[in-house]
């Protein structure tokens, strides 16, 4: 059997090596969550039972990887920052977004049941992925912002849009009809006037998202004689855009 | 909240999509499955349960994207090999690498345990993608004939392998020592002569990999008034070294 | 003086190399060469001396990079067609664009003096460069078609154009006003009976371009005893969507 | 003509545009110039009407490109730095490298005999292309310092290389070996002892190459009644790795 003779078709591969020095991001998006959300049952306008399948697939990722820096997730996306100087697959822009995607589906599909009460998903569910570089430190602030403002945006609206739905009684046509050409002014009006919500008082999980980083804990030692510290997976609710994660010089700072 | 202020960071996304007019094919391979293999007793040197899973996650692939008209697979790996013309994703390289990654680890979980007598695996399983470009249509001939020679190569020797320690007793070293240089002869020799296995007469599955191609089946029509045609999937364990797929010109038949 | 310390920057560098068994054009295009024709007195519709320049430069082009099988001119620009499996440069697109625009840019103006009477031109001419991969024959005879069509078409313009301007005394806006919305053959009506000009008899060169291929030619050897076959670059105006280039299986002969 | 008919292989052409916010590098490199300096006479170990020439066609390609804020030339090579939020040609990189190259090229060609006596080279010189992209201002700093630390060695190198030739008769072959192994101390002390020449005290446009930079002039007025600031580009001689260029956050300036 001459190998050989085929090898040379491993010479159609091609390199794909992220530019150095640069934040690298990998996003995985559901696909078709609209419909499967819907087929599945998901609580509206948030279910926090896939929220927290979410948290539990991303902090798997970031267990694994551990260049991973920081990962930012809301609705059915996530979003993973490997810090600038990471040679993890020695850059490879496929390897990282499949790998990271990969096993993202695999701890979805995995740990659903300890999120939902039955047994298993209708069908397989699926995320695409993609790898994104971000020169800068303010570039990868300002595309944290960006999908946390997506986050705000969009609670925002399905918060109200729902609201009128099951506690109003409108058809969804009437719903989204009452909604065109709102502003969040407007619709924040709609939430408190009609229906009595302070829409700064919902879950912040819900209005900013969920951050995972790492921080180190005190972990008491077995023989009680004293604590050590210990890098563990937390999740945070809070603004990217303040300044809590960023030194003066708009450096990510992960590790507290 | 000004949504726009960020929204520049999209700009960074890049263009990924595969030159026209040439086959795409995505490889799916999986990440560390020597040890998932030791870890889910995996019956050595093959086990029909996980060969199995794997021919039906490639189906799943295949039911979703109809412009995959051939896939081959053998081992922890599986090639989905899209028809030239495809513009699925726009024929975007992650996009393509990513879903169908996703696509069959997320099957590889979700059929686990109609496979598998286990519940569910230890820990989510994964796999990585890649997407390669071939022009011509030798080119593809021969990435398939290169996967299946790979599945010969690997399989006689794990054959081989495996008969020394299972069933004449020697340790992995002493196998691995005995095997050291020995030609394709040599092991069919120490097959047939020690353990009176024909090598040839192993199942093809194993010794050919698997081929998962599109075929026309007659299907009765539910009044019983007569049949019409169904593209199905089916499992073939030939040589694509041969003619079957390909016509005079090389060109794939993928349905016949 | 610490080299090593700076050399990192090195790996910024990334992999371009074309897919392999691919067609490999390198077009290089006159920039700004509608201004620059003009400051220039090119004659117009055509300018002879300018398009034999464009050869001259080319076919230095061809004399240095012998992968080059086959050239296609046309107006300010000129395509190079590298045979499939030329390895020069490791096949690196930026290598291949930049060394065949400089060595042509560089060619025209140094041959500038023999084809324009004025000592030079009155500032650097710029031409820009890009590498294009085709994959099947059939792509490769589409592109130079498309190129030569290209040549068709702005040549009846142009050519009618300026018998409006030139010999019936329009200005530029009234002859493009008449021009507006005409099809070729009312073009060439317009040329027949307004200006006597059959426009099929107009120079092949103008109608066709320049195609520049390899052709063996007799050369008497040196004593006189006979004559030996030499590889020359020669100039045809044919038809490259005719036959003449291509055999049965659409290969392109560059060779005769 | 059917022009659409073949128009389709446009879209064999692939985007490539720069990642944003990156500092781009388009460095330009004499093809073949070890044997292009020596059949055109240069004066050994420097030519200062080819660095004079080579500095001219830089300054053509500045006065080009008013996004180009820094170029760095030494020896056959010239680095020109675009700002990081250059739009110029939509940031595409073979459109970059090539215009530059090619503009390079030609002004090289172009001025030949405002820089040597012969009234044309022998032959069209050729320099490739290639960009390069640096995301941080320590990142292009010391791309810069890389280049300025090669034209140390070199130069150090040939100083003394030619001295040990043209002043001590040894043959190439000679000088060769007596450099073999030499650190930087050792050629200073061979330039020293044995030819007097104190090597800090060669000119430094020889040592440290040669930066172009824009800066604002004043302009007396043409009515005398004033002057007026005008950017133009100067030669400098510095060393970049010093802290003349940039501001305390690693900022080029370029404009002083």
């Amino acid at each position: 059997m001459a190998k050989s003779k085929f090898e040379y078709v491993r010479l159609f591969e091609t390199e794909d090596r992220c530019l150095p020095n640069s934040w690298i991001v990998v996003r995985v998006d559901g696909k078709g969550f609209h419909k499967f959300s819907t087929e599945h049952d998901y609580e509206k306008p948030n279910d926090m039972r896939a929220l927290s399948l979410m948290n539990k697939a991303a902090t798997s990722v970031m267990e694994e990887f551990k260049d991973i820096c920081l990962a930012y997730g809301q609705s059915d996306e996530y979003s993973f920052v490997f810090r600038k100087e990471t040679q993890v697959y020695s850059r490879r822009s496929a390897k990282l977004s499949t790998n990271v995607c990969s096993l993202f589906t695999s701890a979805f599909v995995y740990y659903w049941s300890e999120h939902f009460p039955s047994s298993k998903p209708l069908y397989p569910p699926v995320f695409d992925g993609r790898t994104v570089l971000y020169p800068s430190n303010q570039n990868i602030r300002d595309y944290l912002s960006w999908r946390q403002a997506d986050c705000h945006i969009n609670n925002l609206y399905n918060t109200t849009f729902w609201a009128l739905i099951l506690k109003a009684g409108l058809t969804p046509g009437e719903a989204e009809q009452k909604l065109k050409g709102t502003l969040s002014g407007d619709k924040n009006e709609i939430l408190f006037s009609q229906f009595s919500i302070n829409y700064n008082k919902e879950p912040e999980m819900l209005r900013k998202g969920t951050i995972l980083v790492r921080r180190k804990v005190p972990v008491v030692l077995p023989d009680g004689s004293g604590t050590r510290e210990k890098s563990q997976i937390v999740q945070l609710h809070t603004d990217v855009i303040g300044d809590e994660f960023w030194n003066e010089n708009n450096h990510l700072l992960t590790i507290s």
